[in-house]
């Protein structure tokens, strides 16, 4: 198979240094241009414009540069050619370092430490150790059970959910619909890692936070989302944070992004806002490993990462 | 060798769980009784008063509450039987958890974050990984080598340096005078974990700090105090502050303890401040240990963790 073109369609994300990297090796197309062009082999797509892929006639795989898909499955016009989603070291090692930064922040009562320094107040609150707080991460892809390893290796206690069994090795795992209770019960820190699908959209709703352990000593359960901010319900948070259901979130991911400066999470005491950047898509890691995989797919081999279009992930 | 009666000796903490504990195996006697007593075989203590300890003729161990032991060198009476310091999975948990926290919470630019929380601002900025970031550790013995591993296995690049040499896996070492520059040439997050001594005393001042690697992308070096407030000098942190050879500090200790309310540290938006609270000396796991180690010590075994009366920890 000859070297085959590119499509580069991306929105809301500046094109000009994944263009420069895919082009040092292939010809590159720079969306809005390349509508129907049968030259095209390959798209790497950032939420692209709807309808747009399926006018290329001649297209084989589409390359998503996040880590989830939603935004692939958003078009109403998927054409139904291969999608590859991104799997790289990169991109899971920030996300693994996010979700121990944010659960360590929790767990040592960052928030309460930041309120007596402004009051220049010396106290020393009880402490619990790692191995008393019971982490629970929802989805178990790579992500999650990267951010899985490294709570256990520090001495967390930790649960894993996912929408089939996925067992690993040291974490309590829960599965499915009839899964889901037991496993929030079992829970003082929830971390969302969940792909958004229309299953799991809205799941991060005030009835499931109502279900985590609200242990003695801890204070209050914690919710930590570094998925996709249509996983959860903005106001089910503010409400569950309200009426002490929730003792605090730390929150990279929002409903509408950016967080409209109306939103009250802004100025919520007890909420940690980061502009969805637990992860990066960094172009200097991942075109060379999108590179990889098109001369594979060239040389007859099978792709790596496929997402799996029933599923949505 | 008979069951020994325990002196309890500690300034500043309330001693009522340590005399519980102890005393449902051994007779304790609480100061400031006990003075001169002959029946006293051991000493608890954390800052004892000076020249207590000399005035008990039988006393055969000194056991310390903390993990330094700065505090019972501070008597200028101190009597010449062995010292024991505290080793506990507890304890170095606490830590580890400790150094993680704020080498992360640095790292992620919590504090850019926060700024931008309080304005509303949705930006991205630049952020490394682990990998990219040198960790130099000062002070290499039970909680410097634990704090090692769990920064290593996160993916930390890591330094250590120590007196002595001491060669640790996948930790770039250094020791003595002749290593202390270089170590620092090649950090961009100091933490401190030595012992108090004379020779310690004061080492971390603004001559030190200036030595530490300032990497463009970093916007500065930081400094993290987790050992003894006394190693270093409030005044030079400030002023490291104020010129930019510090970008950040998280600082648990500090020369005067408590803070006084008069510290320009405790306003300062470049510095987090906790109150000596790392690490507890939690009674509930100290005092088992202590108790397994009289008892072996009476059955002649040898005494474990001892201090190095020469090195002064």
């Amino acid at each position: 198979m000859e070297k085959g073109k590119i499509l580069l369609a991306l929105t809301g994300i500046h094109p000009q240094r994944w263009h420069d990297l895919l082009s040092a090796e292939r010809e590159v197309v720079l969306e809005p241009n390349g509508a129907s062009d049968p030259s095209i082999t390959y798209a790497v797509v950032w939420k692209q414009k709807p309808n747009l892929l399926k006018s290329l006639p001649n297209l084989r795989v589409i390359f998503s540069i996040g880590a989830g898909v939603d935004h692939v499955f958003a078009d109403p016009g998927l054409p139904d050619v291969p999608i590859v989603k991104i799997v790289a070291d990169n991109l899971t090692q920030h996300m693994v370092e996010y979700v121990v930064w944010r659960v360590l922040d929790h767990h040592r009562q960052a928030m309460l430490y930041r309120g007596q320094q402004q009051k220049k107040i010396w106290h020393e609150p009880p402490q619990r150790v790692a191995g008393d707080i019971s982490v629970g991460i929802m989805g178990l892809g790579s992500l999650g059970r990267a951010a899985a390893s490294a709570l256990l290796s520090l001495g967390f206690a930790v649960n894993g959910w996912s929408r089939s069994e996925r067992p690993m090795k040291g974490v309590s795992t829960y599965s499915g619909e009839a899964g889901l209770i037991p496993f929030l019960n079992a829970t003082d820190i929830l971390v969302v890692l969940l792909p958004l699908t229309p299953q799991t959209q809205g799941i991060v709703n005030y009835g499931l936070l109502k279900e985590l352990r609200r242990r003695n000593g801890l204070g209050g359960s914690v919710l930590i989302n570094a998925g996709r901010g249509r996983l959860q319900k903005d106001a089910d948070i503010l409400r569950a944070l309200e009426d002490g259901t929730l003792k605090e979130a730390s929150l990279d991911v929002f409903e509408v992004e950016p967080l409209p400066k109306t939103s009250p999470l802004w100025g919520h005491p007890k909420v940690f806002v980061t502009p969805h950047a637990a992860a990066t898509s960094d172009p200097a890691h991942l075109v060379p490993i999108m590179l990889r995989q098109m001369a594979a797919f060239e040389r007859g081999e099978k792709l790596e990462n496929l997402v799996d279009r029933e599923a949505g992930y």
